[in-house]
């Protein structure tokens, strides 16, 4: 499984990935899920992705070859959303001759979906779910984030927090929290986490790091999280209506 | 959808069920999900469903009319584990029937799946998961819970709290605040919430009761548990490291 995020701030866009993939249970390794094109000060591009492996490397492989990206990075390009147009129909491709050519066993699922986001000179920050048939959505001010993979354990924090206003500094907090919530739930989605942070207007990335299990700042926010709900859920008022606890103890000998 | 939990405790089980049932988005329903046999004095069996309704109902049905639950209430069943083989044989039966006799439209997915919990007298309480196929598994002091249906959102919380020896009381607001996360993040689960509590060894249904929009307690809930969790994020450092916020502002005329 995996688990990534974009959030779409008026701030600039912000991308996080974990990075475990597996075959199974017995086949586990790490693979980071986080491309970026980057041409400084004419834009830059990050891609996230969930899905069937050897599908993503494959698309992300033809990207980095693709004559508009390798001959004039972004600037050929001339909107985000023509990136993700190019991005959807790799992948669709992708799929389909992976689908086309099975000798083997034919229940593989070779799907896959990207989170594309960025800015491209000229045009503001945009984000963009991208489906395996290849068509997708952009974020907007009522949804400005996204998830792939397994995304449930981690959407009741960046439901209650994120909206496009907040500081980078609240969202990468709450997706943090987000993380440690799916981290915790399901085996496999696992550390280290990759971050990549889009200022609004930079044409740039502002900052890229890794976050693995000893960081130290990671370790605060799993802690507090957890301290504090347990505090939360203990000071809820107890329900006092129940029958059980209203009737009388049955008689018993506690001392033999 | 549906949400589902049981909870077998030192002190006893703990059912609750919500009632949303949906064909589609445009036909959503409520229907009680909760199914009680009781013979006071002689034991009390709870069942719990989701999936298929038309199978659910129709495996209820075929219980209610079964000779050992009719002619001789429980008594004739020597265990929990029987009622949990009969369910079993029961809703295998009824998918088959259903799967064969489809005319129309044949991906239609006719499975269901029950918790099936109670005591019977001459054993403990006992708590079981029954699958679609008809086998099922049993709860553990390791594994104190299940739950059936849109499991996810609300799993944290009771991953948390839930051990066999805490009291019902805590068990029962556990199993509020797993609902209103679920409640709040899937449409399809939705209230009132059906709940039954069977004290360990009373051999009867200690209470039953409906929880519903109005219900004093389950708003005192809802509200705490929201604000408690915003506190706690709101608590939670900042990140006191990021390249977004550590560059100077850039040179801006705001009074134009």
């Amino acid at each position: 499984m995996t688990y990534c995020v974009a959030i779409a701030l008026e701030q600039g866009l912000l991308f996080a990935s974990d990075s475990r993939t597996n075959a199974g249970v017995d086949h586990v390794s790490t693979f980071c899920k986080m491309t970026i094109f980057e041409q400084p000060g004419e834009g830059a591009i990050v891609l996230l992705n969930s899905g069937n492996l050897a599908t993503t490397q494959q698309v992300v492989s033809r990207l980095r070859k693709h004559e508009l990206i390798q001959a004039c990075p972004l600037t050929a390009m001339d909107s985000i959303f023509s990136v993700a147009e190019l991005v959807g129909e790799t992948l669709r491709a992708v799929i389909a001759h992976s689908r086309g050519e099975t000798i083997g066993q034919s229940d593989v699922d070779y799907s896959a979906t990207f989170l594309v986001g960025g800015q491209i000179r000229g045009e503001a920050a945009r984000l963009f779910l991208v489906y395996p048939q290849g068509n997708f959505i952009e974020s907007t001010a009522d949804t400005p984030f996204f998830q792939i993979g397994e995304s449930k354990y981690g959407k009741p924090i960046l439901d209650r927090v994120i909206r496009p206003d907040i500081a980078m500094a609240e969202a990468v907090k709450c997706m943090l929290v987000s993380f440690d919530s799916t981290i915790k739930s399901n085996l496999s989605v696992g550390l280290p986490i990759d971050l990549a942070l889009l200022k609004q207007d930079d044409l740039r990335i502002a900052q890229r790091f890794r976050i693995d299990l000893d960081d130290q700042y990671f370790r605060e926010i799993r802690q507090g999280w957890g301290q504090g709900l347990r505090k939360v859920f203990n000071e809820l008022p107890a329900p006092d209506w129940l029958a059980v606890d209203r009737e009388p103890p049955l008689p018993s000998d506690s001392q033999r």
